[in-house]
C-alpha cells in the first residue's frame, strides 16, 4: 500500500492549513453571528442583474463565452481594465481573482532566501501563497519609509495593501504612498500594490495609487485588482496590471496554472462593468457597509473594556482589535465560538507578534447582529482581563 | 528605471511560451482550416440549456453561486463527481479545470531532481506545468512495462492518458492497464491518470481505468478529470480523485492557488449535470465527433504521400502525423499556414524526437473542411518530400 504521506514534496512543508481556516468552517453554523470571513453581504448581491448578464452574455457572444480563450484573458474585460486604469491592454492580464495573482507573481517574482517586505500584519493568504518560495519575510512600516530604510533596503519586493488593510483596516497617507514610489524607483526595488477594497470608502477622499505615482506601467508597482468585492467573489476573476515584460512572464505562469480563468465569468464581469452597474451599485454597498463600520466601531466603544484598542478604517471590510498582551486572541476566538460569535484570531496575520489581536470583519452582518455580537465579545475579553487580573493578584500575594 | 528582466525568479528560465501557443494564436485567422488547437465544436455547444441552467442556479442557489466557497468545491458538485466514480466526497477536490488539477499534483508531489515517467510524446501543458519543479522526465512506453523496467523502476511519478492520448489519439489495451496498475502497487510508484477525451468513445467498448484497476482512493492512483470536452472548456471545472492525505494537500496548495473554483461555474456543471443533458449530449458528440474523425482518417488516405503513417483513435480529439525523418514539422506546419491551414508540429510534446511530426484535432471542424484542409496538407508534405528526394539526388550526385 503507497503511504501518500511519503509521496510529498519538500516544498509542501511550507503549506499548512492556517488557523483561521479552522474558525472559518463554523460560519454556517445555524444562529452564528460571524465577523470571521472577508465575505461580502450575501443579501446585496445585484441577482437580477447577474440574472439578465448572463441571458446577455450567451446571447451576445454565444459560444465564445463557452469556449477556450487566450490565457490573457478575453479583450472586452482586458479593454475594459485597461481603461479604467489608464494603461494600454497588453499591460492587463485577466486571473482567477487577485489571489491567482498574487500565486503567479510570487511564482515569478521569488527566488529562496530573497527579502520579501511586508506590513505587519498582512494578508494570511499572501504568506501562504508566497511561504513555499521560501523568502525571508520582513516587517516593515510604509510610515517609516523616510527614516531607518535598513529593512528595505535589503528588500527585492514589497507587499502591500495601500486601502483599508486587511487586517488592520488602516489607509496609506498620501505622504506615504509618495515616499514609497520615490524610494522604490530609486532602488529599483519591485512593489506590488494589491487594492481590493479601494472602492469601498465611507469617508474623506480617494488618494492616488503608489501605482499611479510611480509613473504606472514604466515604473517599479505592479498593481493586482479584483471584482470580488464590488461584484461578487464567485465569479474569481481579477487582474494584474504591468510592465509588458512581467504581464509576458505572468503569461506562462498562468497558461501551467489553469490555462485561462473562466470565459464566461469574464464576459459577466465585463457586461457588468460595461452596463454602468458598479456606478449605482458601489456607492449602494458603501452606504450598507458604512453603517455597519459605524455599528461596530460603537458597539465596541460601548461594549469592550478600557484596556482594548481597535483601528477605525475608513474603507473596506475590517478592523483589527488589540487586547492588552496577557490575553491571547485565538483563545478569546475559541470561547466566542461557544457563544455563536466567530473571529479569527490575527496571529496568523503576523510575522512578528500578533497574539494578542483579533480580525473583525463588518461587511456581513446586519447592524443589529453586529451590536449583539460585540456585546458577547465584550463580555469575554472582560471574563479573560478578569480572570488575569485575579491570577496577578493572586500571584502578587503569594 | 526598473528592469523587470532583472527581477525574475529563477524558476522562470522554466517557462516559456511554446511554440504550439505561436502557431495557434492564428486559429481565428479569417478562411483559417484549424487542425490546431484542442477545441471542442463551438456549433455543438447546448447553448439553450446553458441559458436553462444559468437562469435555474442563480434561482435556486441565489446568492450562494455568487458568493466564496469551499476550497474542495461546492459539496453538491463533488457528490455528483464522487457519485459517478464511486468514491467518497472527501476523495474528491473540484479544480479551475484539468491543467489546474495538474499543476497542483505537481506542486505537491513533484521534488527538483524526481523521476517522472511520461509517455512520449505526451500532453504539452503538463510538460511546460511540471518542468519548474525541475524533474527529470524519462520517456516509458506503457505497453512495454512487463519488460524491462529500468526507466520505471527509478519512477517516483508516472503520468499518462489512458485514452485517446493527446497528441497520439491511442488508447492503453487493457492489458497495459492491468501491468501498470500492478506495477504502480508493487512498487508504490504514484500515478496520474489524466482522463480529459475517455467519454468520446467512438467504438469499441469502454475499459477499466487504471484507477478502479488499482483499488481506487486506496491505491496509488490519482484521476484526473474535467467538464470542458464534455460541456465546455469556457466553465474552467475540472477535478482530482484521490486519497484523502493527498486531497488534503493540494487543498492547501488550492487555497494558495486561487482560494476555490468559480461557485457559479460549480453550480452551473452541477446543474447540467443532474439535469441528465449529458446522456443525452455525449451521444451527439461522439456522433458527430466520429464523422469528423472519419472525415480526416479518410482524407489522410486520399491525399498524403505514401511515406507518411498516422494514428487511427477510436475516439477524442486528435492523430499524430508521422513524416520521414528528414522533413520538420514546423517547417511544414509555417508552409500550412500560408495556405491557410493550421497544424501543430508535434516536436514540444515529445521528450525525445518527434520533429517530423504533426498533431491533428479533427474535432473543430466539419467534414468537408477536413478534406480540403488535410488535402492542402497533403500537397504540402509531398513538396517537402520532392525537395527533399532532389536535394537527395543531388547529393548522391556530387
Amino acid at each position: 500500500m503507497i503511504d501518500w504521506n511519503e509521496q510529498f514534496a519538500a516544498a509542501t512543508q511550507n503549506m499548512r492549513r492556517n488557523t483561521v481556516r479552522e474558525f472559518l468552517k463554523y460560519a454556517g453554523r445555524a444562529g452564528m453571528i460571524s465577523f470571521g470571513g472577508g465575505l461580502p453581504a450575501a443579501e446585496l448581491f445585484p441577482m437580477d442583474e447577474f440574472q439578465n448578464a448572463s441571458e446577455a452574455v450567451l446571447r451576445k457572444y454565444g459560444s465564445r463565452a463557452l469556449q477556450y480563450g487566450e490565457t490573457e484573458g478575453v479583450p472586452e474585460l482586458r479593454e475594459n481594465v485597461a481603461q479604467r486604469h489608464g494603461v494600454g491592454i497588453e499591460n492587463v492580464l485577466i486571473t482567477s481573482g487577485a489571489q491567482q495573482a498574487l500565486d503567479l507573481l510570487g511564482r515569478v517574482l521569488i527566488d529562496r532566501g530573497d527579502v520579501v517586505a511586508v506590513e505587519n500584519p498582512t494578508y494570511l493568504a499572501l504568506l501562504s501563497s508566497w511561504r513555499v518560495h521560501e523568502p525571508e519575510f520582513t516587517a516593515v512600516e510604509p510610515e517609516d519609509i523616510g527614516g531607518d530604510k535598513g529593512a528595505l533596503k535589503r528588500a527585492e519586493l514589497f507587499y502591500l495593501v495601500p486601502n483599508f488593510q486587511n487586517p488592520k483596516g488602516t489607509t496609506l497617507t498620501l505622504e506615504t504612498r509618495e515616499k514609497v514610489a520615490e524610494f522604490a524607483s530609486t532602488e529599483e526595488m519591485a512593489v506590488i500594490e494589491d487594492d481590493p477594497y479601494g472602492a469601498l470608502r465611507y469617508e474623506r477622499e480617494a488618494l492616488p495609487s503608489i501605482f499611479e505615482l510611480a509613473g504606472k506601467c514604466g515604473g517599479p508597482v505592479v498593481s493586482v485588482g479584483t471584482f470580488s468585492k464590488i461584484l461578487a467573489p464567485g465569479l474569481r476573476v481579477g487582474w494584474v496590471i504591468a510592465n509588458k515584460a512581467l504581464i509576458e512572464k505572468l503569461v506562462q505562469a498562468k497558461q501551467s496554472a489553469d490555462l485561462h480563468t473562466s470565459t464566461l465569468n469574464q464576459y459577466l464581469a465585463c457586461e457588468l462593468a460595461m452596463s454602468g452597474l458598479l456606478t449605482t451599485h458601489v456607492p449602494k454597498l458603501c452606504l450598507e457597509y458604512g453603517r455597519r463600520r459605524a455599528a461596530m466601531l460603537a458597539a465596541l466603544e460601548e461594549f469592550m473594556p478600557g484596556e482594548v484598542t481597535w483601528s477605525r478604517p475608513a474603507g473596506g471590510m475590517f478592523l483589527l482589535v488589540r487586547m492588552p498582551e496577557v490575553i491571547s486572541g485565538a483563545e478569546v476566538a475559541r470561547e466566542a465560538l461557544e457563544e455563536n460569535v466567530l473571529v479569527v484570531p490575527g496571529d496568523d496575520f503576523h510575522i512578528v507578534g500578533g497574539r494578542n489581536t483579533l480580525r473583525l470583519n463588518f461587511s456581513n452582518c446586519a447592524p443589529d447582529s453586529i451590536r449583539r455580537g460585540i456585546q458577547t465579545l465584550g463580555k469575554i475579553v472582560g471574563r479573560f482581563l478578569n480572570e488575569e487580573s485575579k491570577y496577578r493578584v493572586s500571584f502578587s500575594s503569594v
